[in-house]
């Protein structure tokens, strides 16, 4: 174990729901109304349709009358990572087995191994006091490992009952996205209709941040991994400066919103910052964008700048009109043939396969992007047959469409400076990092609230924890109806009901922040530097809150 | 300014020479031999051929006989940063400004901006306590800029000397890697032999820390790079743990040398870390590391184990004898005939042309190589028309056709595992991050060494500071001859004098450290995370110094 390890798990996440008070606290019902309000949900939830908001606090519970936390019998918990690693996900674990074990000595908590699958499998890992010692504080989700398996079908729940059932398992919580908390009401719902007693508790994890609600400000990781990126992002601006020879185009991950590149751009300030939701509601094109990026260029150019930083979203294409068609296209001819593409060996003879069906639109839109980028789109399909967007290198696209526009306005006269540039995508480098103190404190405030509802006797609800802006003393445990996230979105030709990710509000004081700073950013060098993730040190540099979320 | 610069600019670099201690130094000359032994090198340098190797020294100036540095009359100096960007490079600045003027209070800095082409344009930069104030302990080189423009001709050194001599400086200082302190030998011959009074310093700098000679143990910078890379490293081996999916191919900067990747794998422990060095030395073609890598995803895949991480230095198939061969080929066949190259648009074109003019064997290897890549050599050359490697995708490279390989062999029946992979390249990452405590108090020492030699009033000398593995306050401060690092060397076809580049010592213990290890970790997964840098903290995280120069 590295030194920074034994150092860092000294640090105790701080939380509004202390380990000492949790066992007298209680859950009262607000009289907020947060059921679910669409028919259409509420009617495929019978079970959980009605279900209130719950607050959990430390009020006088004999007083209130309500029942406080502590239970005569001890507790029997699962817990399952669901979907990609974000930072703080050990931590979830520890403040759930700390505070089960806290409510009742003899609680125990099982893990399953390799995501959902692992609960399928059975491949059950008990939780020590060790094994938390070790792993509190650190990054990744190798204390269980995660997967991607969606679990459904009434087979699937089944098993689950089977498999809860046979560990007599009083609560399950599952650690995951708008996907896996979307199944999770399913499950909750299955496991009520059918008479099981475990109870379902979600807990929102995702470094995008597009899982939120009006309790849900934040996901845990996303203030971590932002603030990798800021750091590498901070560095190059620091090169291009120094070297002043280089634009660099830098992909951020983050599968739909922008959240992600928004927040990299308020901390770190670079010439142009892409934010899909925007591009989407101007209905802006390829060739609009190009456009703006050659402005950028043309007029740093003219002061004698050929360099600067452009960050991109990875999810900007999905958001260009005539790529998102493209897309549409590919999907819809390339399905149902996936296997015959497949026999096509070599880019051409899918080209030319494909020539004749895609609609003329997306054919003379697929013409324009360079053969590398086709390839991508064409070749690098998921396992669903779909375009795999996440493959597509956005940076290089915009780079090679953008050397090819500025070469055509340099031979006009129009453009006078230089244009070279570098790459770069950033995405696996920052989801398993150490979770910052925010990221360890949330995390372990939402893993002590999902013991609580577990105590509580409730299912189908996410775990919440809100007024994040505040000191961790005063934020406020929440466990919200998993039922009033849900809506009904039309996916692959079909009514779903989803939790509908939440996309960057344009009309709200981060993006407003962000509009009215970029214009001085263009031109300028405001490049913010603030260094590597500070796990020891001042107050200010390691008490800090993602910027987007301290200026709601 | 960042909360993160504003405490950090507070760290006090640490140092053998001490400010107060600097100007009761002296300058005496042990009886070591290092002057320019060959004799061609002796012939070049006339007036620098016999240069005594130096030392600073804080002994009793008075008792020893030698004049101390404290001078009665005021310092003019100047510096430049030439070629990569290093971390620490304002430290040096720091140390040289804050050492000429403890030695006499009147003494001045100029900075030439922009690297040494701003010498040639006179693009002065007058250093002044508030602007060191600033600068101090952070990374980058925007301070002055730089720029890679090389000083060689007779033109440019009477360029030099008249601008020198404009400024009235007693000395110059060129803060830069092999070739820019191969050059500042030529210039300080130069100057030497014209009778101008400006005498040349040179600081070891590259992240590469293919520097070295028996006073010079890595040159600044490297630490901060490596544990950049490290950082990140890391994070994707636990993100690879976590997921257990991808094998994770990450490229590491480095020109030649393999030191980047020899100390990010002795820091993180992947599962395999190619060194080019000892793949030239035992003459292991593309198919051969194929064959290794293909054997590690192989018994892996058998242990239910898809996943793992590789890092591939930058310069790796420069030292693959074939890639050498057809690199070689492909330079000696563009010379001269860059223009018409450029003339024929697109890939098939210049792919064409060259069919006929390649030797049997260098087409024959780049009929092995992926499309995308034989594009990359072909197309992206540099200014002098020769292939840029560091523009060539080898992490790619390697996973095509290691994914090509595991699918014949999965055909055969020899490989029953899931190969999917990612690639990474981390380079501009990391040569702008804010200076490790050990790069902040080697560039710090490495600038009041060259304010010492600056007062001392020899030129054509390299500031070196020994002792390394040592606290600060033991390290010693030397002014190595520049002669005594030259070596004759052909390059392009001419007898050349250079500083030739150091590689990794396949006999020395860092190497074989390395190599006692490594079998362990490829079969499990012995990944440190050892964090970001810490700049504030335990001793133990802040105080570190390479891996590589612990074990010399």
């Amino acid at each position: 174990m590295s030194e920074f390890l034994i150092a860092r798990r000294q640090y105790a996440p701080q939380s509004p729901v202390s380990l000492t008070a949790l066992e007298a606290s209680s859950v009262s019902e607000p009289a907020i109304g947060l059921d679910a309000t669409d028919p259409a949900i509420a009617a495929l939830f019978p079970q959980m349709a009605r279900h209130p908001l719950l607050k959990i606090s430390q009020n006088d519970a004999a007083a209130s009358g309500l029942e406080p936390l502590t239970k005569k019998t001890s507790l029997r918990v699962g817990a399952v990572f669901s979907g990609g690693q974000a930072p703080g996900g050990h931590n979830v674990v520890a403040g759930l087995y700390e505070g089960i074990r806290k409510l009742h000595p003899d609680s125990t908590l099982t893990g399953f191994a390799g995501g959902p699958a692992g609960i399928l499998k059975n491949k059950a890992i008990p939780v020590t006091p060790e094994l938390i010692a070790t792993f509190r504080n650190t990054g990744g989700f190798d204390l269980f490992g995660t997967g991607r398996t969606k679990l459904e079908t009434p087979e699937d729940f089944a098993t689950c009952a089977r498999i809860f059932t046979q560990h007599d398992l009083d609560a399950f919580v599952v650690i995951g996205g708008d996907d896996s908390n979307t199944n999770a009401a399913f499950l909750a719902e299955y496991l009520l209709e059918t008479g099981h007693k475990t109870r379902i508790v979600g807990v929102p994890k995702t470094i995008d941040s597009d899982l939120r609600g009006p309790f849900t400000e934040t996901s845990f990781g996303f203030d971590t991994a932002v603030r990798v990126y800021a750091e590498l992002i901070a560095n190059i601006a620091k090169d291009s400066q120094s070297g002043k020879k280089y634009y660099h185009f830098i992909r951020l991950m983050g599968r739909s919103a922008s959240h992600i590149t928004m927040e990299a751009a308020l901390q770190t300030r670079p010439n142009v910052a892409l934010i899909s939701e925007e591009i989407a509601r101007d209905g802006m094109t390829m060739s609009g964008i190009i456009d703006l990026l050659a402005d950028v260029v043309i007029r740093r150019g003219n002061a004698g700048k050929n360099f600067g930083v452009v960050l991109v979203p990875e999810g900007l294409i999905e958001f260009v009109p005539e790529m998102r068609a493209l897309i549409a296209n590919l999907n819809e001819v390339i399905s149902g043939h996936q296997d015959y593409m497949d026999s096509l060996r070599g880019f051409t003879a899918q080209i030319e396969y494909l020539a004749g069906r895609l609609s003329k639109e997306s054919a003379a839109t697929l013409a324009t992007l360079p053969l590398d980028i086709q390839r991508q789109m064409i070749m690098d399909r998921d396992p669903h047959g779909n375009v795999a967007l996440s493959q597509v290198e956005t940076e290089k696209l915009l780079t090679e469409l953008l050397t090819s526009r500025l070469g055509e306005l340099k031979s006009e006269g129009h453009f006078h400076g230089k244009f070279s540039c570098q790459t770069h995508f950033l995405g696996y480098e920052g989801r398993c990092a150490a979770p910052t103190n925010f990221d360890a404190n949330y995390a372990w405030s939402l893993g002590l609230t999902a013991a609580g509802l577990a105590a509580s006797g409730h299912s189908g609800y996410l775990a919440a924890v809100h007024g994040l802006t505040m000191t961790p003393d005063r934020w406020q445990a929440w466990g919200v109806p998993l039922v009033s996230m849900l809506t009904i979105e039309r996916r692959h030709g079909k009514d779903k009901a989803v939790i509908r990710k939440t996309l960057v509000d344009l009309e709200g004081p981060a993006f407003q922040l962000f509009m009215n700073s970029r214009e001085a950013w263009a031109w300028d060098e405001h490049y913010q530097f603030a260094g590597p993730i500070q796990y020891f040190g001042p107050a200010g540099l390691v008490d800090r809150i993602p910027v987007s979320l301290s200026v709601q």
